[in-house]
C-alpha cells in the first residue's frame, strides 16, 4: 500500500505518537510482522509481544497501558482501525474486469445493473438480472431468471441456477452452487424415483458462501439464508432449510432437509443437523457435533448426538476414566463376598 | 403452471371434488401452501393441517379419511400424483440451449447424438461421445474419449475426464467432478511419490450425482457406481470403489479406496467408511458414523466406530450416565470396608 | 499400452522368465487381472493369489518365493517397477492441448514459459506468470499477478486467486479452489463485519490438491503448504494454516485458521483440527477425528476429541462394555448392605 504512518493516521483521524514519516508497505499480523509493515495490538494480553516487535510501525488500542519505542497510533479499538485500513487496500487490491467482456454471453432480456462487471466466458441466461455495481469474474454462470442484487461479487466458477435470488452485497466464492436440485426421492418398484425440486433458492443481504459450498435450491417453496448470515467452504444447505440471520457456519458445515436454524446460530467444523430440526436463535454447536434433537435457544451443544455442552464435558472427563474405572468395579466384586 | 383444476385432473385421469375452475399457479408443500397453491395430502396423520389450510386446491391419497371444503382430487397415492405433475412442472421450466451453442469447442471425431444441447464454452475434448438427447449446460468439461450415455444432463462446471464412461439418464450437478486421480503415493526415499491412476469411473444408468462431488478414477480398471444410485452434494468416492445399484448416499458422505458397497444400502450425512471395507447390500449407516470393519448385509450401523445400531443406542445411554455412575461407583467404595 | 513382455524387461533393465514375445495391452491389480494384463506381485503374503492368475505376465519383487507358470519379470521391488511403468503409460495418455488455444483470454503482461499449454477458455489475468511445461486444462482460472511454476498441471475449473504462488509441479485437480478468502468476521453493532483477507497462498513444490479442495488466502501473510505435501479431494485448509513438508491429508479432512502442522503429518478422512492448534512433526490423525489441543511429534492421535490413539482404543472397548457394566453395578448395590 506503501504510505507514511502519518498519511495512516489522517485515514484514521488519529495522531501518530513518534516518527510519522516512516514508509508502511504492508499490514500484517502482530506474529509475522516485519520491517516495513504496519502491526496492531487490540489485547492487553499480548502486551508483552511488543518487546522485540520488528514492525516499521503499529496500531495501538487505547485500553493498552504498555509502551513501545516503536512509531505508533492510538486508537480507540486497533482491531477495528485494522480493519478500516485492510478494507481500502484490499479496495486497491480488486480489480475487476472494466464493463463487459467480449466473450460474455448474456442472453435474451437479461437486465445488468450500471457498473456491473462481467468478465471473460460468463453466461447471463435468458431473464438473469444483475444490481448495480455488481461483479461477475470468469465462468460465471447466472441461470435463467435468476436474480442477482448490488455490489454483489461472484467469484470464478460459481453458479446460481435458475429462478434463485441473491439480495445486495452478496459474495459468493469459487465453485460455490446456489439451487442444485434438493436431495429427495420416492421409492417405487424398489427404485428411487426423483422427486422434481421446482423451488428456489432465497438469500439476503449481505451474505457470503464459501468455496465449493452449495445451497440446494427447495422442493417447492424456498430455500432461505438470511441476511448478514456468513457461511465458509464445502458446506452443505439441504432443501427446504431455512436460515436466520447473521448466523456463523464454519467449513464442512452440513445441513439436511427442510430443518430451521434461527437467528444468530453458530456451527463449527465439521457440524452436522440431521433433517426437520429446529435450532433455537443465539445457539453455539460445537466442532464435529451431529444434532439428532432440536436445540432451545441460547445453548451450547456438542458431541454425537448432540446435547449440552457442559453435560457432554462431565461425560467425556468420565468416559476417559473408563478403563480405570472397571478395574475399581472388578476390585469391588473381587471385595464383596459372594451372595449368599 | 398455469392450469385449473379441472385440468389437472385429467392429467392424473381422475375427478374434481368441488370447483374444477378454480386456478392453479403453484405447487406447493403442505406448510407452505398460499392462495393459488395445489398441495397435497398423503399422509392421514397431517390430516389436522386440512382445518386453516390456505392453499386454493388439493390433491388427496384414497386413504385420507378427512373431509375438506376446498376443491380437491382424490387419487390413488397423492404423493405419486404430486411427483407426476411436479415432472411436468419441471420439464416446463427446463430450457436447455437448443443445440449446439457456437461457443463451445467440439474436438476431432466427437460424436454427438441427435438432440443432444450444447451450452456456452462447454468444451468436449478428441473422441468423446455424448448420447442422443443429453444436455451439457454451459461450461461442461468432457475430456477425450469420455462417454456420456443417452438423456444425462450435466450442469454446468460438471467435469468428466478422461475415458469416464456414464450411463443412460445421468444427473451431474454443477463442480461434480467425475475421474480425477485417485490419491496414491508410494513412499520412495522419505518423500510421497505418485501412484499413477490410469483407470477409469464407469457410472450406471439412472444415477445422480450432487454438487462439488467428486468420484475418482481407479488405479487401473474401475471404479464403479452401479445404476440407480443416488449421490447428495459434496460425496467423495475414492478410486477403485466399487458402488452396487440403487444406493443413497447423503450429503459429505465419503468413501476411502477399494472398499465395495453393496445393493441398496444407505449412508446418511457425513459417514464415513475407511479403505478395504465391505459393506452388505441393504444396509443403513447412521450419520456420521465411521465403518472401520465390515458391515453384514441388511444390518443398521452407528458410531465412531461404526457397530450395530441398537447395541450403540444402549452405550450411548449408558454413556449418558457416566458422571452419576462415577458417583455410585465412589460411594460402593465408601461403604465396602477395606480389604483386611 | 500394447508392448511384449520383452520390451518391457528392456524398460525395466530386467530379464523376462517364460515367452517374452507375449503381448501386454494393459496394466492391473492383482485382484482385476484378465488376460492381455500384465500385473504384479510385491508382497509375498499374497502369493497365493498365483494361482488361478488369468493375467498374461505379471512383475514379481526378488524377495517372492513361490513361482509361476506365467511368462514373469523379476524386479527388486515390483511395486516400484509397477510405477515407472504406468508412469510411461499415464504420459501416453494425458493429451495436452498443444500450445495456447485461440479463445484463451491472456491479460496484459503475462509470462507464459516455453512449452505452457493453455486449453480453451482460460483466463489468465494480467500480471500472471507461468512456468515452462505447465498445463492449464480448459476453463481454469489464474488471478492477477498469480505465479505458477514450472511443470504443474490445473485441471478443469481449478482457480488460482490473485497473487497466489504455486512452486514446481504442482497439481491442481478440478474444482480446486487456492486464494479465496479466510473465514473471518469482527462482530460490530450487533453483526459480522467481513475482516478483509489481502494475503495469499503459498505453495511448494510437488504439492498435489484434490478435486474441489480449497485452500484459503491469509489475512495478512501468507497461508503456507509445503513441498511435497498430498491433499486428497474435498479438504478445507483455512487462513494463515503453516503446513510442513510431505504431508498426506486424505477426503475431506479440514483445518481450521492459523493452525500449524509439521512435516510428515498424515491425516486420514474427515479429520478435522481446530484453530490456533500446533501439530508436531510426524504424526498421525485418525479418520473422523477432532483436534482440540496441540498434537506432540511423533504421535498417533484419535477420537472426539483427539488424545492418545492407544488409550482411545481401550476407552472404547470399555465403553461397548457400559450397558453390562452399568448391571454390574446395579448388582453390586444390590449385595452390599444399606449404609447403617
Amino acid at each position: 500500500m506503501r504510505k507514511t504512518l502519518q498519511e495512516i493516521a489522517l485515514i484514521l483521524g488519529a495522531k501518530v505518537t513518534g516518527d510519522g514519516r516512516v514508509q508502511v508497505e504492508r499490514l500484517a499480523g502482530l506474529d509475522e510482522a516485519e520491517p516495513g509493515d504496519l502491526t496492531f495490538l487490540a489485547d492487553s494480553k499480548l502486551s508483552g509481544r511488543l518487546a522485540g516487535l520488528k514492525a516499521s510501525a503499529l496500531l495501538l488500542s487505547e485500553s493498552i497501558k504498555a509502551q513501545t519505542p516503536l512509531p505508533h497510533i492510538r486508537v480507540k479499538d486497533a482491531n477495528l482501525a485494522m480493519l478500516t485500513l485492510a478494507e481500502r487496500y484490499a479496495q486497491e487490491l480488486f480489480h475487476p474486469y472494466p464493463g463487459r467482456h467480449p466473450t460474455a454471453v448474456i442472453g435474451r432480456g437479461v437486465a445488468l445493473g450500471k457498473g456491473v462487471s462481467v468478465g471473460p466466458f460468463v453466461v447471463c441466461e435468458d431473464g438473469a438480472q444483475v444490481g448495480d455495481e455488481s461483479v461477475l469474474q470468469a465462468h460465471v454462470y447466472v441461470g435463467r431468471d435468476a436474480r442477482i442484487g448490488r455490489g454483489c461479487v461472484l467469484y470464478s466458477h460459481s453458479a446460481v441456477h435458475d429462478r434463485c435470488v441473491l439480495g445486495n452485497r452478496v459474495i459468493l466464492h469459487s465453485g460455490s452452487v446456489i439451487g442444485a436440485d434438493g436431495f429427495g426421492y420416492l421409492p417405487v418398484d424398489g427404485r428411487h424415483r426423483k422427486i422434481p425440486q421446482i423451488g428456489i433458492v432465497e438469500i439476503g443481504d449481505d451474505v457470503e458462501i464459501g468455496a465449493n459450498s452449495t445451497v440446494d435450491r427447495a422442493r417447492f417453496g424456498k430455500t432461505v439464508v438470511g441476511s448478514g448470515t456468513k457461511i465458509d467452504n464445502l458446506v452443505h444447505i439441504a432443501h427446504n432449510v431455512k436460515i436466520g440471520k447473521n448466523c456463523i457456519f464454519a467449513a464442512q458445515f452440513g445441513v439436511a432437509g427442510s430443518s430451521t436454524i434461527g437467528d444468530g446460530v453458530t456451527a463449527a467444523g465439521q457440524v452436522g443437523i440431521i433433517s426437520h430440526m429446529t435450532i433455537g436463535a443465539g445457539s453455539t454447536i460445537v466442532s464435529k457435533a451431529a444434532v439428532m434433537q432440536d436445540v432451545p435457544p441460547g445453548s451450547t451443544v456438542s458431541g454425537i448426538p448432540a446435547h449440552d455442552h457442559h453435560r457432554n464435558l462431565r461425560e467425556q472427563a468420565a468416559a476417559r476414566k473408563l478403563p480405570e474405572l472397571m478395574q475399581r468395579i472388578r476390585d469391588l466384586e473381587a471385595r464383596l463376598p459372594k451372595q449368599p
